[in-house]
This record gives structure tokens, sequence and C-alpha cells, in this order.
């Protein structure tokens, strides 16, 4: 499947309703408990989303389409969550993440972005070269990895409460 | 986490109304693709966890708390959707879920299942012995698990489009 815009944001503007409907109002054990040591709860996972939606898909894309003469992305903060989210409840993550998301689709489409533009690069801190199609192509693929990520988190809870099931549901040694 | 039945219905009664969210009028290419030979399309997983509520779950706590002196699960049919889904629209398969998924929740509840039934046993035909408890925790983490193997199928679609961005987004290599 060839990355278009229109597909993409299917997905992209999907996100936060999903989680809103899944994960409103759920117990707390669902939502804080994590893998074990250096892993990330549910709520973890979505003030991670909130960050990405601060300061990397649409900083990025911007940088990209810009003219400047150093088009260097800045280093992704994989931890700047934990600080982030103190004091505020997974409703409020929520929230924020939904308005975040709502304004960088919005902002994505006045973009006007042709398949012409798709091959423009800039270098990531790490990756080294990358291009417009392939940002805008991981956004997608990330919303869908920390949504298996938070299953995971949720159905390894269960682990020991399925018995022999255990065979049948691989996420739960994953 | 110790399965409580109030719990497993938290995460039970959210996957239709998820599965909404995310998955209605989506493009033909996210519902319809798999991941290769003998797997299975976002279209295919959704006709599974309907065959589910049909003959599974509800049908097998049933079984469990029966006088019957022969309490053997009947196989369950993990291809059955390919029959039944046939000639419908992911949207019809979507509504369908919904209303069996609400019937067989409210069917549980009037169950009024105490803990110390949980332990009550009967004999899968491929596991072996199983208590009504482990049945009702695979329940919630079979569909967590399949949330994971829709999220699964639609990244790797775009696989071939984040370049180097491959190495940071694991779903896209399981």
């Amino acid at each position: 499947m060839t990355y278009n815009l229109k597909q993409a944001l299917e997905i992209l503007e999907r996100t936060p309703n999903t989680l809103n409907a899944w994960l409103t109002n759920l117990s707390d054990e669902w939502i804080y408990t994590n893998e074990g040591d250096n892993t990330w709860s549910v709520f973890d996972v979505v003030g991670h989303l909130i960050h990405g939606e601060k300061t990397d898909w649409m900083i990025r894309t911007r940088i990209i389409l810009s003219d400047s003469e150093n088009k260097t992305f800045e280093s992704f903060d994989r931890f700047a969550q934990f600080e982030n989210s103190k004091g505020k409840t997974l409703q409020q993550l929520l929230k924020e993440f939904s308005e975040l998301r709502v304004e960088n689709l919005k902002a994505l489409k006045q973009l006007e972005i042709k398949e012409s533009q798709f091959g423009m690069k800039a270098t990531h801190p790490e990756l080294g070269e990358v291009t417009l199609k392939e940002l805008l192509a991981t956004w997608v693929t990330h919303d869908l990895g920390h949504i298996a990520q938070i299953t995971r988190v949720m159905a390894k809870l269960y682990k020991d409460e399925v018995g022999p099931w255990e065979a049948f549901i691989p996420i739960l040694n994953k």
C-alpha cells in the first residue's frame, strides 16, 4: 500500500476517538500498571502520544518543508511524559491529545502537501536522511504501534488468570 | 491483577465502541488487506470476534455452570468467519458484533456469578481441564489480542513507506 495523505488521515483522525471509547473511566489498575521496570503504563503511553503532537510530527513536517539550510531534527524525548503528565488524570490527557491532534491535522491539511513534495528531505539525529513521506507514514504506524502496546499492557494483567489458554493468546508473551 | 467480573466487564463492554470508532468508513485497503497467505484482514478479525460471541464465551460459561455430567466444550472453529462474513460489509459486521456483545454481557450479568464459582471446571478439547475464571479472563485477553492484531495488520501496510523509521516501530516486524 503506497502512502497517500487521504488514507493516512483516516487513521490519524480516528485515534483520539478510539482511545476515548476504549480508555475512558477504566479502573486504575488497567491504567496505571506497567509491564515491569522501565516500561510504560497506559497512562504513560497517552502522555507520550501528546508529546509527539507537541514536538514531533508537525514540527518536523514544517522543518522539511522550510527553506532552512540546516534541516536537522531535534531528538525526540521519549521520557518527557513522566514530567508532563504529572498531576493529570487520564481523562485530561485524552482530552489534551484529542485537541492537539485536531489542531495538527487541521494544520497539516492547510499545508496542502503535494505528492511531488513527498521526497523532500531532512536529517534525523539518529537515522540520518529521511523524507517527508517517511515522516508522515511513520506518524500513522506510530499511532498503531502504541495502540498495540496498550492492548499488550492491559492483556498481560490477566496473564496469570487465563490458565492453559495462555498458549492461544500470543500477546501475553510479547 | 486478580480477575474480577467488574473490571473484566469494563474491557468487554468497550470493545464494540472502540472498534466502531476506529474502523468505521475506513478505505478498503485498510480493511481487506491481510499479512500474507493464511493470515487475516481486519474484516476477517471482526468476523472471528462475532463467531466467538455466537459459539464460544457464553456457550462455554453455561456449560461450566450446568449440571451436565459431560462438560466438554466443542472445538472452536477459527475459520468460520470466512463463510459467515461472505457478502457482508464491515459496517454490518461491526453492528452484528456490537449487538451480540450487548446481549452476551446482559446474559452474563444475569447469571450473577459469584467468586465461589470461579473454580468450576470443564474440559477443553485441546487444553484439558479449565476453570470458569480462566474462560472469563481469556475472553478479555482475546479481545485485546485481536485489537493488537488489527493494529499490526494495518501498520504493516506502511512497512515499506516509513524508511529508516522501521527500526523504531517494532510492530512492523511482528
